[in-house]
């Protein structure tokens, strides 16, 4: 067994593309724990969700090679990107994998629209213990020490600990100064409203673009994720993707038969 | 009041696009429960999950007005879809919203990736009682006639006793020559393997293109969608948004702080 092998091996990605900031400062922080693989889309894929790509074939160049780490570009969505990394390019099992940090919250019901949880699922569906990082702040030049910070943390109680099977972790880590520490949330409840700007396009057709204002529908539970990162905290949810509703379940047999 | 205003509104959408024989099979089905607006993609995207279009603007079109049913197409994803109709082109929010009929099922891990079930998510985070059905069968001159009834006879279901909020239903039906019946189920536990077929393009590049087994790790599980499908029942699960592990966040408590 070489000396690699005795470290961790740790899978990297992303949905802002590999260029990002946000992924290069996680990787900058997670290198000491491990051997690191980044395997990232080779731009921006925001809003992918756990997008696949199936009518069109996929490709993947290595960018860089050094001691203990090794990165990818993938011409792929998020979800393509971990599939490719696990399938083709990785000899053994992730230890954790990590995707972000994401230039921008993925909070609340964002998670089913981010292209950074749908990599996570895709980790955690796999069997590999794996975190979703986000800063809420979406500029290419926010400041990701703390959240940097908080991804390395976790990824460390991760490596220690594990997590249990079928089930992964989103962390959202607020763009303030000082953040107080980290909580453990739910899922806020909430939705988008207003969601389109609506214009004309060069031909005079019109278009709608996609824009929007957050609802929080339970804003004083003290236990969600807006609210720890509207007071100052970090904010850490675990996610399972077994997604049935069992109590709902039991109401429904009597619709059985026919 | 209009006499229009005393029917339900239903809202029909897919992945496959607006095109597709499965969602021209469930509009002919669903068309006499009530006032039918079509708001679906003006092509197939498929493996959209829950895939947003924020980079780019999106456009639909007008495809056929006839009393009571409304279609339209849409540039953008099956959730870009729904979002617009509910935002830009619904006077009223819907009663129903049904999304299908997919060609393939989208049982098990499938919704992660399934953009019928992206949908159907959307409708449900909206607050407007959803279904995804799906047909076990790809082609795209399947027979939809048993699927199509399913699909109506779980729509009538939910007009009348509505859906708990958060909570919305993934409908597989097998593509066999006799249903046997409905099944209320749970997700079933598994994955895919053997995910890629490695190719070379038309200038020596390597490409992977996406295909796979699914690997049913609970195939002993009567209760689960699968069972269900392989034993000739019609599959129900009840998916809840809120993915939250409840439990799982009990433990990571001690976690918190700096």
């Amino acid at each position: 067994m070489t000396k690699n092998r005795i470290k961790p091996l740790i899978l990297i990605t992303n949905d802002d593309g590999v260029q990002a900031l946000g992924i290069n400062k996680l990787i900058e922080a997670i290198r000491p724990l491990g051997e690191i693989v980044v395997f990232a889309p080779d731009g921006p894929r925001s809003g992918m969700s756990g997008a696949i790509t199936s009518i069109i074939p996929i490709r993947a160049a290595l960018v860089k090679k050094e001691d203990d780490l090794t990165v990818y570009a993938c011409s792929g969505t998020p979800v393509d990107c971990v599939k490719l990394a696990l399938n083709e390019f990785l000899d053994r099992k992730p230890d954790l994998l990590i995707a972000g940090i994401n230039h921008g919250s993925n909070s609340a019901i964002c998670i089913i629209y981010s292209g950074t949880i749908g990599a996570t699922f895709e980790g955690c569906v796999a069997g590999i213990p794996s975190i979703g990082v986000s800063l809420t702040d979406h500029s290419s030049h926010a400041d990701f020490t703390q959240a940097a910070n908080y991804g390395k943390l976790t990824a460390e109680k991760v490596l220690k600990n594990g997590l249990p099977n079928g089930v992964c972790l989103n962390l959202n880590v607020p763009a303030i100064p000082k953040v107080k520490g980290l909580k453990v949330c739910s899922q806020t409840k909430g939705r988008w409203t207003e969601e389109f700007q609506v214009g004309k396009g060069p031909f005079g057709n019109t278009v709608y673009w996609l824009t929007g204002v957050f609802l929080n529908e339970d804003p004083d539970n003290v236990l969600n994720d807006e609210w720890a990162l509207d007071n100052g905290y970090a904010a850490l949810v675990p996610l399972k993707i077994d997604m049935t509703d069992y109590a709902v379940m039991e109401m429904l047999k009597e619709w059985e038969g026919n």
